[in-house]
């Protein structure tokens, strides 16, 4: 299999196709923009979904659903907001098809006009604001915790699998509180929720941080964000949690009494992860033979595939012991598969596996079984040894979470290893053009600036790292006064 | 609080109203016909596609996950599909909103009209068959045994929370075969499936039948059902499983080469149940107090009330004593939550647990503790029991068990006492005008004969059981040879 995957140094991008489409996570529909999760790649969403909501469910909040329409003038309540979303939905104006009098199959019906269109959730800030302002009264109705795990649609005209398509799932968190300090506090909460997450089971450092102006969320006063590295340099945001002042609020007139009663606006947050944290996740660890899975979240951790003979009784052998060690990896909670399909041979079926990124491969044959021993191969090192029988399972275990360490450091020390500061337009230019990765350097705070370096060069400011060292220095493009280094890099 | 809701004996239709608002399972939202799933009945409905989900997987199905619009024309291509959904479309006609240039806001933008139009899902059949195409060639890609958990969209102009909502949330299995009876069997076990589901966690026994070709699934040569009694007599379609035939394969053109080379189409069938099981599930159990809640699915299974008096060392006693029984239910895997909370008053959170329908609620109070006992009450039977806290915990898991059978005990009870064998028109009438229920009755199997009775009654054929009894006898209408009776009623 892997002799027909692109190279990452042929074409990255292409490298990048082949892994979604040949590892069987995804691909393009007949439906502009929009793909079709297969399987394999829904088996990874499912387990990433379930590991964040049980820690959304951990730090208070709930689930709850809410319509996927939105009425197109409640879009335009908060004003930045329609500003940022309005070019690219799908707006729904009809309720009905009929068919065409004149003998061209099914049309849509006239007579069938909503008399307000409706857009296909951009987002959902503005339908669970209007539906908040029937939820909260007081304080005592404070705070919501909520998050909804929904489809979504932005009508992008340039579509990737994963990185940006028409429609994407995703959680959106929407919380309302009583206080701003409270608000900002779940903010970052729940920034940290992602980086953990990121870190502990995507096996992908990220930099915490807060967004210019520019590159806010529309209807925010403040962006969170976690930003990662991907292999060509480029980075990636993998998150963002907004601080949602009183805007939502406003524009939705939800007010509640405090303990004196005074009558006062809701602070609002909202945060969202999306199936965009699969592309990621390919583009962080994966390799030129095929994906590469962190344990945690791997749809299948291990494959146990049979070297049979023609001999029957070894075929049995192979078998029961095989069978034997599936009920003890399940039995410790481990993802596994017995691959004893005839209809393909062994080298086929490590290609597929290596392909897939499957984290371990056991391989049994009669010979290893007479010496009490299995072949097991690591999908990240690409190292395989021979390892007895007695006590596999609990080598395996351990060496999946080995796996998992080996990976988020091997990811850590290439990122690391790709901050770059520089304190001259020449130095910025060069290690975008050369290294790439992020650029540490110092920015005079505007958002003109930013916008003509974006022009000149494609790369954004990333983030403004949380806890940012301060130090004087000189913006450099215009050579103003600057107090801190911003993270610059071309992004996905 | 049951003061506010109404009798089902007042108003049945209204009573149900008041248990989904005030129960807190869901809302009108401000989208025409489309429904806000609250915490409390997002919860339950979890815990319902948990278990679903578990069962789905167990039988060899896996997730994915296919778009959300379907191209107008892929509607057409199945001629009895179209005619079933064309008139409850969504239908997005622009992808773009611009400011208005004379002042008018935010408007669609003429010049973004998509070449096509494109159907929100209805149902999935004919964009999951497209893609189907490309992943079958030969006997080895057979079966397929997918499933999708999504939200579909039906205009429906008549709207009741859960039970029909332009917008709804369902599971839909889409499976490909290679053989006849293969599909048949798969349709077969999938509704095996919903109704272990129903009757095992719902506590909702089902009836298993087949649906006449007037109630068929647009686009099934075969739709089996579980039908199910609501406590008003009438009957509710709480899942459906469809034998495809090849109908959707000839549509898209999807043929296999089978072992022999020689190229088939491809059979199908496709099974779904939805948020109306929240309806059902309401309808089926619940009381003038409010919602019963089965068990096995309930969102919360247990609360603890303390009952405080002034004493502030008797209240970190039952604090203590509470806290540490939350401890022993969590370990036995039990949803269980501990209302201190000081700003209501215990009979208050009585009525509000009893309207939620937790299935165990437990009173602890400064005497209790003295005497070693606790007061736990029954939602089920509306019983209390003053119960030794020595074994508290087993006493509970038991009890929940218990509540659990017993709901399914009366509802069986119940439905098998309103299935009323009827052999003329007159009994028949009089039958669904006065105890209602399913009405077993003579039909001559004439689609024309069941219209007739329909448009005199409102009763439908709800289903022919499975497996059901040859007897000959005379249709109840049109005294035509019939050689078995099915089941009417009058349905949701």
């Amino acid at each position: 299999m892997a002799d027909n995957l692109t190279s990452r140094k042929q074409d990255y991008s292409q490298w990048y196709n082949d892994l979604v489409l040949k590892g069987g996570l995804a691909e393009h529909s007949d439906v502009r923009g929009c793909m079709v999760i297969k399987p394999y790649g829904f088996a990874l969403w499912e387990n990433m979904r379930d590991v964040l909501d049980k820690m959304f469910k951990e730090t208070g909040h709930q689930n709850a659903y809410f319509p996927l329409f939105i009425p197109k003038s409640y879009l335009s309540k908060e004003a930045s907001h329609v500003e940022g979303f309005a070019k690219e939905c799908a707006v729904v104006t009809h309720y009905r098809l009929k068919n065409d009098p004149n003998g061209g199959g099914v049309i849509v019906d006239p007579e069938a006009k909503l008399e307000e269109e409706l857009i296909v959730r951009p987002t959902s800030e503005t339908i669970i604001w209007s539906t908040y302002k029937g939820w909260i009264q007081s304080y005592r109705d404070l705070p919501i915790l909520v998050n909804q795990w929904a489809n979504v649609v932005r009508w992008e005209m340039r579509t990737r699998l994963f990185l940006r398509t028409a429609e994407f799932l995703w959680q959106e968190g929407h919380t309302a509180h009583a206080t701003k300090e409270e608000a900002i506090a779940e903010t970052v909460q729940m920034l940290d929720v992602y980086a953990t997450f990121a870190e502990e089971y995507m096996a992908m450092p990220v930099i915490k941080g807060v967004k210019t102006a520019n590159e806010r969320f529309a209807g925010a006063e403040d962006t969170y964000c976690i930003e990662a590295l991907m292999q060509d340099g480029k980075a990636l945001q993998a998150g963002t949690s907004h601080f949602l002042g009183q805007n939502f609020a406003k524009a939705f007139d939800v007010k509640f009494a405090d303990k004196n009663n005074n009558i006062e606006y809701v602070w609002a947050t909202s945060w969202g992860v999306s199936t965009r944290l699969i592309g990621a996740l390919i583009m962080a660890h994966s390799d030129d033979e095929g994906l590469v899975m962190p344990p945690r979240i791997a749809p299948l951790q291990v494959v146990i595939v049979p070297i049979y003979n023609k001999d029957a009784e070894a075929r049995q052998k192979i078998d029961d012991k095989a069978g034997q060690l599936v009920k003890e990896l399940r039995a410790k909670g481990i993802r596994v598969k017995f691959d004893n399909d005839d209809t393909s041979r062994p080298g086929w079926k490590f290609a597929e596996y290596e392909l897939r990124g499957v984290p371990v491969r056991i391989a049994l044959g009669a010979r290893d079984l007479e010496n009490n021993v299995a072949e097991v191969a690591r999908r990240d090192e690409k190292t395989k040894a021979s390892t007895s029988l007695d006590g596999l399972t609990d080598y395996v275990s351990a060496l999946l979470e080995e796996i998992q360490q080996n990976m988020y450091n091997k990811a850590l020390a290439f990122r690391d290893a790709s901050i770059t500061k520089v304190d001259s337009w020449e130095e910025f230019v060069s290690t975008l053009d050369g290294k790439g990765g992020f650029v540490a350097a110092h920015w005079d705070g505007t958002a003109e600036t930013e916008d003509k370096i974006k022009e000149m060069t494609k790369a954004t400011i990333r983030c403004i790292p949380l806890n940012n060292e301060q130090e004087a220095g000189k913006c450099i493009l215009t050579g103003n006064p600057s107090t801190q280094r911003v993270l610059f890099a071309r992004a996905y």
